[in-house]
């Protein structure tokens, strides 16, 4: 399998995330990448699609936002990393904001999201690791490749980062297979938090079919988000599936419901398939409570690549570092056994 | 005039919040209400009214979430004050959650406002105090009375917690006063920054005005309401005013905009009134931008008193706890001139 990434995904480096109550240190590191791509072997440098892929899901004044925030928080004489702290939860509208804390708040749906001097760079580099990616797929060159994106994705929205993740990239795919002729479009989300960015961008589009298995958002960020009840609504009615399961799920728990999504995602009739992987399902995960073992993710794989669909997997979760080279290797794996 | 306090609203004591990317002191401290009960001299100890008038304005489980979430926190393994880091800024909607995190950020709209240990109780004495102040003027012993409240609350919505504020007791205030027949009501607000959580409550309400001078929201907090074009909705059509004022306003420049609001409380018809007192217009306030001196707070007073209707006025913010007796006793001597 083909695999994408760009050397500008590791200027991303903020030091600290305000996580119940405290700042604690930044869980998604460049080390994360690194130890991704040491583990992957042979990988290749993603080539430049421009910005029109990334508008086409992300607004411009969103965009232009993530590219000048963090001059305009040292212009506004602040240090360190850029957060806001609050957020317009009830009337949210565009609006012409001047100060940088307001238009921090105006785009984010946390305070754990923080924009350093490359985060912009590295989400730039990240999107374009994906659409490399889909290019290789889109040419026919390969059944599947793998974008080895990070920051990752899916918590993004149209106009709002929030939980580590400031460009949708596995949206900007789908939306670039769409866009292609390739619908209708799964993206099937198996990080262990819900991929509410994604949801959000595709509720109402019924091009896109969005299945998420994740942890029951009333226990696990992002919370307000990915319970069973979504479901779409309008043009996108039924094309939103939300599976939340416990805490402690293994993979015993976890395979049954897998493979009820992909029957689900065969029966809506994908042509084409984006995985959002997250291996924050691991058992050892620091910051996750479901139990699957590293040997699990080569059945995961299967049983995805069993669908038959051409497709692109893009890196979103894993913070056990120490394990996420083995458990991405042993993804891929499992799809490259069904290729 | 009878001023009105309840000991029980020093109990709350936050230690920090977090402001521009950084933890800083609590600018609403204690020593605030202290100091302007030490400048008042005669102050009445607040009778209490119960939930009812409190349930009439703020929701049920909002109620129920202040009450306890302070022992929640602790019960989580947490330490300090409990604050929020995750919000929901999309699709908002009242969800059963289990995890303390996912429920401070359901019930608030910033990661500044904590609770503590006496949160709940101030809060609540706070609401007791204006009721007091209500109960006073509609028993026509007097045509104002003043309630001494801290914490604030025009930030509170009917389900959320905001900028230092929990109740809403301007709201509270306003909603006992449609329910004993004295509507239309008009709810001025002086305060430096918008009223949010007070427009928020009434902005599809037609028997409450809601008019407001305050810090143009494109610099200053709340930043996402208060803008000029956001007029109510529905049955509050037109009964919602805002005129955000930029930074640098001084008496020459305030006083024209208070007249003319006061003229279309007078055209609206309004029969009670209630006066949300905000002292953080003052030239030497440390978080706030205008530049009014304590002299001018007795031509505010009386402007406002000149509209000759009874009326209850609420404490709010001002943080230069030096000057702030001066300013709140300066005020309410305006009122007195006219009343």
């Amino acid at each position: 399998m083909r695999i994408f990434h760009h050397p500008d995904q590791l200027r991303h480096a903020p030091l600290r995330e305000l996580n119940n109550g405290e700042w604690t240190d930044y869980a998604e590191t460049p080390a994360r990448l690194t130890t991704i791509l040491n583990a992957l072997g042979e990988v290749e440098e993603a080539r430049d699609f421009g910005l029109d892929p990334i508008l086409a899901v992300h607004d411009q004044s969103y965009v232009a936002f993530l590219k000048s925030a963090h001059d305009d928080w040292l212009a506004a004489g602040r240090s360190g990393d850029a957060i806001g702290y609050t957020f317009p939860i009830v009337g949210r509208r565009k609006l012409s904001l001047a100060r940088i804390d307001a238009r921090i708040g105006a785009h984010a749906m946390d305070a754990a999201t923080p924009i350093a001097a490359g985060t912009w760079a590295a989400a730039y580099g990240a999107a374009q690791a994906a659409l490399s990616a889909f290019d290789a797929v889109a040419r026919s060159e390969e059944r599947f490749a793998f974008a080895a994106c990070r920051p990752p994705g899916h918590h993004a929205g149209a106009d709002y980062m929030g939980g580590y993740c400031y460009l949708n990239n596995a949206a900007i795919v789908a939306r670039q297979a769409v866009s292609q002729g390739l619908s209708p479009v799964a993206v099937l989300d198996v990080d262990y938090h819900h991929g509410n960015g994604t949801q959000d961008i595709f509720y109402d589009d019924g091009d896109v079919l969005f299945a998420s298995i994740h942890a029951d958002p009333t226990t696990d960020f992002p919370f307000y988000w990915g319970h069973a009840d979504e479901c779409g609504s309008g043009g996108g009615e039924g094309a939103t599936i939300n599976v939340p399961l416990p805490r402690s799920t293994d993979w015993n728990g976890y395979r049954p419901v897998l493979e009820n999504i992909c029957a689900r995602i065969a029966a809506w009739g994908a042509k084409f398939l984006v995985v959002s992987f997250g291996a924050d399902t691991f058992a050892g995960d620091p910051i996750s409570q479901f139990r699957l073992a590293t040997a699990d993710y080569r059945a995961m794989g299967a049983i995805i690549a069993k669908l038959g669909l051409p497709g692109v997997i893009v890196m979103e979760g894993g913070y056990a570092v120490g394990a996420l080279g083995a458990n991405v290797t042993t993804f891929l794996a499992g799809f490259s056994d069904q290729a």
